[in-house]
């Protein structure tokens, strides 16, 4: 059996450890804090069962995938016999500098460091090691275990090689990752994120819709063809020739909203305190514990819908 | 039964006879080319039949609903007993000015009269009309038969009742519609997909990522949650107390990014090109038919599913 080791047993930590043992790797996680790693076996029991109870498809019972999430002792004990390592550690600069000071001399030459850091490059903690051509940003989109994307994103000293293998891992234990091919804040998918919110906060911003119903035109609109199709394909299947003729008679309407929309604000606390204000209507603060496991349960139904 | 109008009988007018006749209203459907008016209860009847084929919820058989669609030699015709035309025809402003025009004239006074049209505001073609505080703009997201957003956009002179009227009517016949508070460019669905698609674009340009990776990022991330959540509820449970959390610790990182997207660009012939040969390689010219007809199946299959 394959053997890997996860370093931090947060929200992430526990999310990944799912993954990889449902995928038929045998797990060692590593935190600081012995305690929060020994409770990730039973985490991913829970979520497993509750895949069970939602009925949807796993390879093997809630107890044989969860047996295979080990706590370990120290760095040491979770780097023995593994070629890849993903970090999940808070996302502070100098917590992932000391870690892979550590990592740089305790883990042997052939294995894979990969962080799972949403914010920062590759870069900014591992420049000064000497192994740093083997690290690099491995970024789920949280958790996991429910969303399939992961970003894969190079440092300027990163070897193909190692990009190659994490690529390689991913697809093995059913992940979908891209290639960034080189590093960007924000990376692809905050990116994406950040223009489509940017948009959302200005028109609720300058009175045109409440923050309801940007909502109701992502959920009852656009997002039903995004969540298997994505935007380029999308305007693809939106005229008869494909995307050429789609860009010809649109593109220069595209371009002029374009320059409207070239238009940073920041988000102040009035505007989120309105927005917070209608989201509450919908969901209120005591409900949200129960709402995202109803977005959890979700999730997992509409990855199991797309695949059959 | 309550009878409506549809002035228009191409892709857009076809796919409302289908709506409006399976919420049970008979459809008097006008076109200037007769025998495009005459396709459309076909249409309504394959349209049907295939989500019966899908096993999907209709509240009656195919060929009941396609009988309700009864095309009319005249717009008098097709006027005759209906409170709201839904117009539908292509968009071009003279071709809805002289429409408007003549509607002017024809309809009685407290007749609703919708625009379908996605790219020109009301304003721009019923400001000399005697009776244009009774016009708006009802955008559908094609084809309203799959997918139940509505943009209900007024015109600085339509009147509040108008708006409501279209509001009540789009409920009641199962759509889902967004009130825009007053005209904008774009409306508010093509706003946020500018917004996503301008750094789509950028990313495929810049080199960072291909076509087909941007889709995944959105369909195997992103677009998982926005299709049954929306960007702001997505954030909102995105942490433990809601989305002033979320914004108070991802708010000057998304500020960052948007000075960084204040970058509007034409998208070029080549960049397009490059998308395009992307694309190709997942679907070829000649599949763009099949592909939609998937396309289609999909969407019908993924609204049912989220109605369950």
């Amino acid at each position: 059996m394959t053997r890997i080791a996860l370093i931090g047993a947060g929200v992430v930590g526990s999310s990944w450890s799912f993954v990889f043992a449902r995928a038929g790797f045998e797990v060692a996680l590593y935190d600081a804090d012995l305690a929060s790693a020994e409770r990730v076996p039973a985490f991913v029991r829970t979520a497993a069962a509750s895949f069970e109870t939602l009925g949807l498809v796993l390879p093997e019972s809630a107890e044989t995938i969860a047996a295979r999430v080990k706590p370990a002792k120290s760095i040491e004990d979770a780097l023995a016999g593994v070629d890849y390592v993903q970090e999940s550690v808070p996302e502070r600069l100098p917590i992932k500098i000391e870690l892979y000071r550590t990592l740089d001399s305790l883990a042997a030459p052939q294995v894979v460091l990969a962080s799972s850091t949403s914010g920062l490059p590759a870069s900014a903690f591992t420049e000064s090691m000497a192994t740093r051509e083997r690290c690099l940003v491995v970024h789920p989109i949280n958790p996991p275990h429910l969303i399939p994307l992961v970003e894969i994103v190079p440092s300027p000293w990163t070897k193909l090689d190692v990009v190659e293998r994490a690529q390689g891992l991913m697809l093995r234990i059913g992940q979908s990752p891209i290639q960034l091919r080189r590093e960007i804040n924000g990376f692809v998918v905050n990116r994406l994120q950040s223009a489509l919110l940017g948009e959302a906060f200005r028109l609720v911003e300058d009175g045109i819709v409440d923050a309801e119903e940007v909502d109701r035109a992502i959920a009852d609109g656009l997002g039903l063809r995004w969540s298997f199709m994505g935007p380029f394909q999308t305007i693809d299947l939106n005229a008869k020739t494909g995307i050429a003729e789609y860009c010809r008679n649109l593109g220069p309407m595209y371009h002029a909203l374009a320059k409207e929309q070239a238009d940073p604000r920041p988000w102040s606390d009035e505007l989120v305190a309105t927005i917070e204000d209608t989201l509450r209507k919908r969901t209120s603060a005591a409900d949200i514990p129960a709402k995202q496991r109803w977005r959890d349960d979700f999730l997992a139904k509409l990855v199991d819908f797309k695949r059959r």
